[in-house]
């Protein structure tokens, strides 16, 4: 199931429009490319409605926000959501400031969102977001989360309900990943700790979630898992790749390596998740 | 006579200004250090003359473009015309968008431009500027574009009009890259597949050319091929220091370590190309 | 003492709010985790007061400065005065344009700086700054500086008298490296020349000191030297991994490798300073 979802992804090359921060940018249009997505990231208010209409996903991510990307991605969301285009939102370190609060408070009510892929803490402050209350600081999530069963368990049910509550696909990283229609929960076990120390293994999931969610519109709930476990799994390989005097930089490459090396047939093998 | 371009370029170490995307900027600064030159960028229209006024080249990129960069890119190619420095555009993904279409435009009336690096889509959309027709979509070429001979037959009347028509150099670059002057034109076969699979192939010749043109003012034409024949000839070495498991991340490496090391003497070898 | 320092780093794991350029942030993000820290970015007025709070360090850098940054730059500033956080400067070019001048002299006027990372051009140009003289082009040092034993003498003077002008430590990075903070001299002779093949080994530099400054409160001399000799010494790791056919891209890699790597005893025994 998730292996015929990266063999239609490989197959069907779609375009994925990003509007996205300057840190990881380069990183994620490699990764689309490796996954067999073709890349394209603009940003201008004048131009994101036609570059949106042209491509096959759009993904939203607020790492670098910055107040004049706000007019640009509610038009570019507005015309995706027009044309039947997935919208995914990455809502990096939403919990840090008013500014990030304010602009995800903005887009969730301005647009239907097909998934939301964040940490922990980005997933707990968008809950919170009614409230209007600080939470969290950093782009990171807390160390503490996700490491005990109960806290799973805590998890799978925070990201049901705002998955249902929000009608879309909720997708919780971390040591276990949870990804949800609000009905049924897919944890996935595959990654590796090595992840978090390279800059963008969030942001370039979240590309490659679009990708998947572009070349499987039937069936979202499985685009996505099989997203996270390709890139969950092809952590795992790129960490075996690790040799002597390599470091996270090294990773990093292994990482979009692995991306591209990987097979259909592998995913199969290597995904390793469970339903709850 | 390419080889000697590729020796001045080492030798003359120029500094080249560009005024280019957040996605593939990186690469386009180790690129030109990797070749031997110093790269520079700026961007506000405040500061864009003097850093000018100070280069030997001037690269301008539209991938990620953003309206305020329009009169910061007007006013760096202004300083440059009047200083008789070369300005090199690259009209990235220039169909994809009005903003984009205009902006070409009005960079091709209000500047002298010294050469246009693109791929063919791209170059049929400048040619087809003045009929204001939307053409092509996304920043990668068709997939057809220049594979059977007849193609390419018709690739180089299209580029020889446009270089004759604007009076400068035109790159046309894909499967074969074509070098015109509007007179002679050079058709190489250099290049290997797998530059299409990282982001920036194109930047990254754009920026080299932006060098070679800076450090061989004499002889744009040449200067140009010798360019295109290198950065070919560096995904070639780079295609073959390819091994197990290495993917798109470890080639976009490999390429830039071939141009660090690369010499005339190589590139006399290795260029591959026949004037027509 | 030195390795002292890189031991606090990794266990306090500071987080770093940088404001930077988009040439070369990718690179300071990953080297920042590399190091033990976390690294933020953002840039936005609206935000940058609040992400700096929530920081143990701030990082201002103007590679890519644009005007409206400015604003940004002097909030997260006055923010981090008040609250106490290390604030370090990164006069990127600052010889280069009016614009980078103007700014340079703003944000030394209006903050108090915990440091100041620059090579010789640009300590230059700040030391001239109140006689508004032009000096300088481009964004490296001149190929003559730090050369001889004289020129180090006078670097040292000159570094000397503007850490005590300016109450802050001086970092003035070239072949050699000086650390002042206005008594004594710290002359490092780690390095190597390769750093100077890629883009920003001086952002990452620069990064890495606020890093170090927000884990050693108590002893920013230290802090700063140890961040010097920790680069140093990662330069001349990652240039020992170099095989045949590597280049910058390859050194680049294998720079945030061993930064990754080294370990408090690798600096104690390969750390090359004196006292002056």
């Amino acid at each position: 199931m998730l292996s015929t979802c990266l063999a239609k992804l490989r197959e069907r090359s779609p375009l994925v429009h990003s509007i996205t921060n300057f840190v990881t940018v380069n990183d994620c249009a490699n990764l689309l490319l490796a996954c067999g997505a073709r890349p394209i990231m603009a940003s201008d208010p004048l131009e994101v409605a036609e570059i949106t209409a042209a491509a096959d996903a759009l993904n939203l991510n607020i790492g670098t926000l910055n107040h004049l990307l706000v007019p640009a991605m509610l038009e570019a969301g507005r015309t995706a959501n027009r044309l039947g285009i997935p919208v995914l939102l990455d809502p990096v370190g939403v919990g840090a400031s008013s500014l990030r609060r304010q602009t995800v408070a903005q887009l969730l009510q301005e647009l239907k969102l097909t998934a939301i892929r964040a940490n922990a803490s980005e997933i707990r402050a968008i809950a919170r977001l009614e409230q209007a209350q600080p939470s969290g600081a950093g782009v990171d999530a807390l160390p503490c989360d996700l490491v005990t069963k109960e806290q799973l368990g805590q998890n799978i049910d925070l990201a049901k309900r705002l998955a249902e509550k929000l009608g879309c696909i909720i997708i919780l990283t971390g040591p276990v990943d949870i990804v949800t229609d609000g009905k049924r929960a897919v944890c996935i076990y595959n990654g590796h700790p090595m992840m978090s120390r390279i800059t963008g293994a969030g942001c370039q999931l979240s590309a490659l979630t679009a990708a998947f969610l572009a070349a499987n519109p039937d069936s979202p709930l499985d685009a996505a898992a099989a997203a996270v476990c390709t890139m969950g799994l092809c952590g795992q390989l790129a960490f075996e790749r690790m040799k002597s005097g390599d470091g996270n930089a090294s990773f990093r490459t292994y990482l979009i390596d692995a991306v591209f090396c990987i097979t259909p047939e592998q995913l199969q093998r290597g995904a390793d998740y469970e339903i709850r």
